[in-house]
């Protein structure tokens, strides 16, 4: 039998990070689920993370505050600035600076301060926006900061970051999160959600789920915004 | 002539970042001073932070808040935790969990957003407590993840972590800010300085500074608590 470990999730109440914490979840661990309340324009995604942890179970739900809109540069925490509609070449707008760089930083200073081994991220690098924070080198970049610039890490026994879904596609995940037991329209993706966690149907998170809904062949929960026609 | 850069630059209030804004300020760049309120008990420091760069001059002064007290594992972010006042074996209990990791990350995002092309941390890995996140590979491996991680890095124009203390003793730091007229009387090393800033001159910090302006040989500015006879 394995080990229980105790590890962190990062849950921002999307689609990836909910199977995410099914797969740490299913593999028996104690989950510190970790969300983040980072000024970002989607606040329907905050509360999709609480149903999300509640659903699939926590040990707590650590929700930080952290004031990225004082930072900016992001369609996602500047209000000034319009979520795309239509795909673009390259990074968009919606790109966060650095936004997985701090999100996994934090997970590390409270795996390390809880005594966790393993910090689970929910990044895909198949079907993603094209953000350069889910890619694999980043990862085993951070892996690397994580091993040389913390105490347990130090001595060789450092947190590992976890990345299941990084080299699956959406309708992969969505297949494994059903496989799992994640109930989806809990779940919000949209970048302009409205309270009720309707979808916008337009934004490229809208997009890559839909398109992944229709490759997994499966049913869709989404809950669009009155107007939209799918 | 140098071109003119923009910078984001690291001030705790300590001897060490200070000297670092005053290279970066000696060297013509502009400066985007950046500090974290981040629940440690020394909030004497953030007031440092404030005299420190008013005095060496910015064009502006960030000084983000950031729940660390939260997240605890530390004897500065939690109270329930004594700083000690003799050396120690090791990584001492003031370190706080992967702190220069989630500073250097939120920099990292800054200059991102304000097109700053540099991030300058005092780290020094000589005459230091033993922190893991201080030593030169650690930095260069943050580097890395500067490189991947963001928009900027990913088309191969990344931010540059710039760590000019980092094989400097604390007399030659010392030295180095005599030479570009800062005023240590207005820094503040100590783990647990009073409400005024005065020191107490026993935890690790004030051993390190104390240590090093006598082989600096220089005189001391530090303002000591009543009843610490030196």
């Amino acid at each position: 039998m394995a080990m229980k470990k105790k590890v962190v999730v990062l849950v921002s109440g999307g689609l990836d990070s909910s199977t995410c914490l099914a797969r740490a979840r299913g593999a028996g661990h104690e989950c510190i689920a970790l969300s983040f309340d980072y000024g970002q324009r989607h606040g329907a995604e905050l509360q999709a993370a609480r149903r999300v942890v509640a659903a699939l179970g926590a040990s707590e739900h650590r929700i930080m505050r952290l004031g990225l809109e004082q930072i900016g540069g992001s369609a996602l925490t500047d209000a000034e600035v319009a979520v795309p509609e239509t795909p673009v070449e390259g990074i968009p707008v919606t790109y966060v600076p650095a936004r997985n760089t701090i999100f996994l930083s934090l997970a590390l200073a409270l795996a390390e301060a809880k005594g966790a081994s393993e910090i689970y991220i929910g990044v895909n690098a198949v079907d993603y926006s094209g953000y350069p924070d889910c890619r694999p080198t980043f990862i085993e970049a951070f892996q690397k900061v994580a091993d040389l610039g913390t105490r347990t890490g130090s001595v060789g026994d450092g947190v590992v970051i976890q990345a299941p879904l990084i080299a699956m596609s959406k309708a992969e995940i969505i297949a494994e999160g059903n496989r799992l037991g994640v109930d989806f329209s809990l779940t919000v993706s949209c970048y302009q959600a409205d309270d009720e966690g309707r979808a916008c149907g337009r934004c490229d998170a809208c997009r890559l789920r839909k398109a992944g809904f229709v490759a997994a062949g499966c049913v869709d929960p989404t809950r669009y915004q009155k107007g939209f026609l799918g």
